[in-house]
């Protein structure tokens, strides 16, 4: 049973609205249907109040210091876009509340409790009931849960990437599968640091996190099978493109590709198939959508597979929007086209 | 034997002067210690005479338009930045005039025939005494050569990071190796197309030529392994930065992984081992350098290589100009540094 | 009175679909609430059907051949994004049919037959009733309209930066309106040429048309005041900022400057007053603001206007559909937030 | 009489070697045939030693902490490349040990004490024989000169622009001139901050320092006229672009003024006329260059220059080593092409 216009609307807070996963979760909020943004906090109560200029007209309030209290009268649903840390603390305390909440850290991500302590140590014990917020494969578990994890952006174009691949069980599970990711900026967050400098990345494309990166266990286990994943700075500021090669089980044909990624897709309203035209990041920047396209090597049993997405929304803002949708029974589309 | 500042300069001309690769070879040449740029020709016969403003005060000479007989009476070798088939067409012309011959196209690249006649169709026979210009691989080829064919820019990256491992006996040889190139956009050449427009690459990446590149057979001739090759377009002018992942034959250490690229490349001026602080593209911009970094997972047997150069460098007017000055008995270096 | 979400939705046409402005076009009716595209045709009757993938899932339609009889039965509006001599010719065609005309080229732009036949010579007499919809200042002549011509681009960010000051007064008549504007490379266009290559502009800024643009005259016109604009090419794909230096009568205080601007936007919906904090391009892509700020120099009498503007929405298609929600009674920010 | 490669080298130290215009410095410094880098320093005692991994093989030394009692000992000519505070404390002091000094900071650009004491508060009393180091202008005053004031990066740009038709009388004196000048991010420097984040910036251009930017009176006191000024940042890492608006005498011609460009530079090897085709900052990035177009308006007695630098180069670092080559008697060209 779906709502609609005409119900009361569902109050929304932001906890962390001023990074870029936050500006856009106001960004989007602001023209939902059914949620209404009826408070904004920073990331720590100690900050000052501030507008956002570019937001003007679309949303003018003003984003407040981090108040738990606030957060837990004025909202019936709050997005986390804070660190791991902050999120593990508040969010038992807005489940408590009453308050559902949309996590979009990882402090909730992995189930594995030795793999959690290992990449999330500062995340305390991992509550009852978290559901995995990847919409297309998870909307049974998102549906009532009332503590959602949102994927991390690589995952989330990864997954949408090889879950239906795996599912359909054409991938050898004893190959590696590699992931080369491609990232923009806003990527390595908001915080200014050698990083980040403009003059660091135009003109330049590197590596990082080689081996090393917490995405990888989120990935396997999500995959049931072992990834190699190398994530990469590219000069442009928002949009991912993951770059993924694949083994097949003998005999599988392009079309049996094809037909796993049809049949995985056939009512998911925001995963496009482009087939053998490549996905862009800039078809899909300032959108919900994941675009995949693929080609198969039928002789040599490989499948490549390119998965493009915003990291900043289907990595991030969108697909809690998405969740949120399902979490309070709205059209999964409600305020993402 | 080692020429010097005091000998007759060589006589150097181009052929393709204004296109990217060979507009960089024109740079390079007017600082040439010991080459003199006597004739840059266009790449027709019919073309328009014309300056080079970007390049005025270092080279204020005339492009002219494509002359055979001019080039092999001004010159001692010349650099032909040509299409393959007009690079086929002329380069056995020039060596019956004397004339050394250092090819940046792909006409030359590979001696299978039936590879070549499947990838460069319009190349007719493989002359005799070819060399491959892989520099740090060939030098003893590429002395006494009269016919030297500049490896690709795409192999140059890959083969650099590759070869000392291939060499050194430590890569599974029955396993893929996956190389995922990300290049900047004057790779697709100077013609204006809808690919190579600024806004269509702006915030944007996007892979191409999936499993159909010509750049892989040369790769797999060198290394006499398969490869599964993908290139990508990122949003920068020049330079490549290649991803590599191949998997270590057993007990293959990351000691023995350092030591093989040590090894290789202990007097190569050009080739700069970062090791585990992984390279940048802007690190390597405008300059003839190849940075190499890797990681290896001794647990998995696996091994990341990243490579960069500039493709306009390394990949083509730079490595082609250290070649020659191997084939002239120059310092490697010269008119690089 | 207003039309709402429950009478019959218009239907809207265009004619030039494929083009970035035409693009946007259909980008932004596919979401309109009272407006319907019913018919999207390329810019020739010779033109290959085709989707816009990039907006797959927001309209999968098919861009169809040029057709004016398609567009006068089935579009009660429709937005011409065409070459200005095609606009010339077909505009008054449609308008017999019965069809009201958004024109966004340059074609019914100058009412001064003499400079009209200077700037743009192929486009015939100019029709009656045209209306200039510089929404902000215009909307009773809009309102009745059939004919509409929307501004250029760089006349709209110069205009609404200028026109308060200069009905207001404060401006010294006399003297000249430097206009330095940078507009990313979408301005130039969808045609691949050397202009347009992502290498010629990446890392670079160049000035162009410089005393010789036929937006000034455009400019001149509205203003009633001599205009020295010279238009830049800076590396991004969209968004235009046009630095205004003007010289204010004797005794203007800031306080006055201010007063203008809040006077004439008190009402305007997608005008922002930045005052002090310059508006930045960013904030404003994507989107169908314009956002102004100023600095004014008591002591010397100058003010320095900046103005911020997405030049394919504000600049063309988002300002055309503002300027047809006028038209047909809805309200101005249908389907533009 | 100039100095050739067989004399001793002369000892160049810098202090701030890590930031941009230290790095530069480096580079050039590395490649000169006269001038031999001895020392390399940071910006302060209490840093770190690092290498530059970026200029490996150029020079693999090692920068380490500031001291000044090193510098003196072990420079003939030390390079300031620190806040002005910081050159207008090591300065004297490295006079006063026999050293010369080129100062790329503001400490010692302003001549009159008032101004001076309120844009650059922190650096004392001006010392005496400074000569201001505008190559093309100044030689006279910069060969016999100890300690050199390396001009700003924007005043380069633009005097270079401005001083000819200054100095033959075709500009009137009492209109403004207005300068609208566009600058990579590195001008922004290299500390990471809110502004010079890689997302802040990409796909954005925004004007800063209005009316109030510290590089004004340094031109107004080159041309003793009236600046306005507006400084702007564009999404590229090196080079600037001066779009420079002035009046012209009544009855100046065209050809007056390109005889007054030809003239001022005749003998100027970095400053290259480009007449009608306007400068881009593509084609002047990485080297010494000074690009200079304009158009003459005569009906209406208006010039428009535009004038391209890089503003690491001639903006900084080359032109210092310029100056440097003229103090030491050099061939001014020496290690800059």
């Amino acid at each position: 049973m779906s709502r609609g216009a005409t119900d009361t609307p569902v109050r929304a807070g932001i906890a962390g609205a001023t990074g870029y996963a936050g500006q856009e979760l106001v960004r989007l909020l602001a023209r939902h249907p059914h949620l209404t943004l009826t408070l904004a906090t920073a990331s720590q109560a100690s900050s000052t109040p501030r507008k956002l200029p570019a937001l003007a007209r679309l949303w003018d309030g003003e984003v407040v210091p981090l108040d738990l209290d606030a957060l837990s009268r004025q909202a019936d649903v709050v997005f986390l876009a804070l660190p791991e840390a902050s999120s593990a603390d508040i969010a038992p305390r807005l489940l408590e509340a009453g308050v559902k909440v949309v996590d979009l850290s990882g402090a909730f991500r992995l189930r594995d409790e030795a793999l959690r302590a290992q990449w999330y140590p500062a995340t305390g014990t991992m509550p009852q009931g978290v559901a995995y917020g990847l919409t297309e494969f998870e909307a049974d578990a998102i549906r009532p849960a009332r503590l959602l994890s949102n994927p991390g952006c690589y995952p989330t174009a990864s997954l949408l990437a090889l879950l239906p691949l795996v599912r359909a069980g054409v991938l050898v599970k004893e190959a590696d599968i590699i992931i080369d990711a491609k990232s923009g900026i806003s990527g390595a967050g908001k915080a200014p640091t050698d990083r980040t400098h403009f003059c660091e990345n135009h003109g330049s494309v590197a590596a990082y996190g080689v081996f090393g990166h917490r995405h990888t266990p989120e990935m396997e286990q999500a995959l049931g099978q072992r990834v190699t994943f190398v994530p990469h700075l590219v000069p442009l500021d928002r949009g991912i493109l993951s770059s993924i090669y694949a083994r097949l089980v003998p005999g599988t044909t392009a079309e049996q590709v094809a037909e796993a990624f049809a049949a995985a897709y056939a009512s998911a309203p925001f995963v496009r198939l482009t087939g053998a035209a490549l996905p862009e990041i800039k078809h899909v920047a300032h959108t919900n959508f994941c675009d995949l396209g693929w080609k198969v090597d039928e002789a040599h049993g490989r499948v490549f597979i390119a998965s493009a997405i915003d990291n900043l929304v289907k990595g991030a803002a969108g697909q809690a929007i998405q969740n949120c949708n399902l979490m309070f029974g709205f059209d999964e589309r409600a305020g993402l086209l």
